[in-house]
């Protein structure tokens, strides 16, 4: 009598469990793609490699995804965003310097002059981003952009930049995610621009979060310790720099010459 | 009667439920160690961050706990693990090398005279570094690694490396992991000596791993990308450089100063 009763209730489990894994078949996890040939591309690659009889098929600890953030993951029109909150910064900290009232790419800046904040090049990109991105603590610039991006609206959408992202990759990370891999961000931008909010609006937690970044410098103030944000680049994670960035933050890429020895 | 079926059924379930739950309870996590006041402060800190009505609470995501490795992961006499590796690739270089038979401090090494590589200072000590770790891929780098720590043992416990961990450790990571910590290693060692082992021996994970580093580059060597590693020492996770490369991997420290704002 137990027994059947168990077996009965065993045969409905099982019943169920067909019924809702016949459901998760069915399911479309990139509802916001095109039926094309990027999606079918990735629905392939990702079953491919998590076939275990496959010949493609990868570890899980070897599942790596990585992200661009401007114009992939979010907005990049019509400025990058981090060059935004840089020209805020300088707006906001333009009574402490008084001389950039007459001093490009600041005197651009403050009269919303794009051409010649433009003509100043990457001389003078670099100068705006060293007034704006270093000289506090650590702490002090990341509730620095925190707040920013807590407050400030897109021009044309009039939405917070962390509400103007693409909802196709959202729904790409999470189904990469769903299916082992890690994601990253791999981005030119600052990593201390974008892991104050990259957990919350991508679900990629800050070390998994490869970016640019200045030298920071362990100070004590005011007989207090502080890490201290230097006016000096430590690392462009852009071109050549972003395999470099991935490897600083996880390991290295496989090495063709190694593969061949192995086969 | 198939309901009074489905309602024994849960009566049965929640009282094994509960005797589970009540082993939970007393369930040691930390076995290995004393019953005294390390363990004491542990379990009494854990209790107070992860008690959401208390006033120490923290939320999970800024559960973050660091281990230092050599000496408190694993172990670190008679000598650095890092170190020995290092010396058996000076031995393994040498055919290549015919000028360190006479050259300090490789001469020290290929001869086990251990005074005469002490006496070469931090100086001699980073030739050898280099010497070892740079020149090749950072993929080959890692294989090497890999090898020397797969069939390398010990010599008084004659136990490879990564048999080598404290138990009390091991199980803190654990109970920290359980109670929503991520664990991380921030160690003087070299990133990529560590990582290729430090999830199958604790459990953390590459992203999780701190540690010193070479500059890397981006190269195409015989029409082959590849990460070269560089003679150039890029970062030494150390000292002051700690809070540093915690930064670099995560996030920031609290700013006292910023606190105070808060209150």
């Amino acid at each position: 009598m137990k027994v059947s009763r168990i077996l009965s209730d065993s045969v409905l489990t099982v019943l169920l469990l067909a019924v809702s894994w016949g459901g998760a078949v069915a399911k479309d996890h990139l509802p916001s793609w095109n039926d094309g040939p990027a999606k079918k591309a990735i629905l392939e690659f990702v079953s491919a490699v998590t076939d275990a009889n496959g010949k493609h098929y990868v570890e899980p600890a070897e599942r790596i995804a990585t992200f661009d953030n401007d114009g992939t993951l979010w907005v990049e029109y019509p400025m990058y965003t981090q060059a935004l909150f840089a020209f805020d910064r300088v707006k906001q900290l333009a009574p402490q310097h008084p001389e950039w009232k007459t001093q490009q790419p600041f005197k651009g800046v403050l009269e919303d002059d794009m051409k010649a904040v433009g003509a100043s090049g990457m001389k003078g990109l670099m100068e705006i981003i060293m007034a704006t991105h270093s000289g506090m603590s650590a702490a002090e610039f990341e509730q620095e952009v925190s707040n920013w991006l807590a407050t400030t609206k897109q021009s044309k959408f009039n939405r917070l930049y962390t509400e103007l992202v693409y909802q196709p990759q959202l729904e790409l990370l999470a189904y990469l995610r769903a299916n082992g891999f890690k994601t990253f961000i791999v981005s030119g931008g600052g990593m201390a621009f974008m892991r104050p909010i990259s957990e919350r609006t991508y679900g990629i937690p800050p070390e998994q979060v490869v970016g640019s970044s200045v030298v920071a410098e362990f100070q004590v103030r005011d007989g207090k310790p502080a890490l201290v944000r230097m006016p000096k680049i430590d690392f462009i994670n852009d071109k050549a720099g972003k395999p470099v960035g991935i490897y600083r933050a996880h390991r290295p890429p496989p090495d063709p010459r190694i593969r061949k020895l192995g086969q």
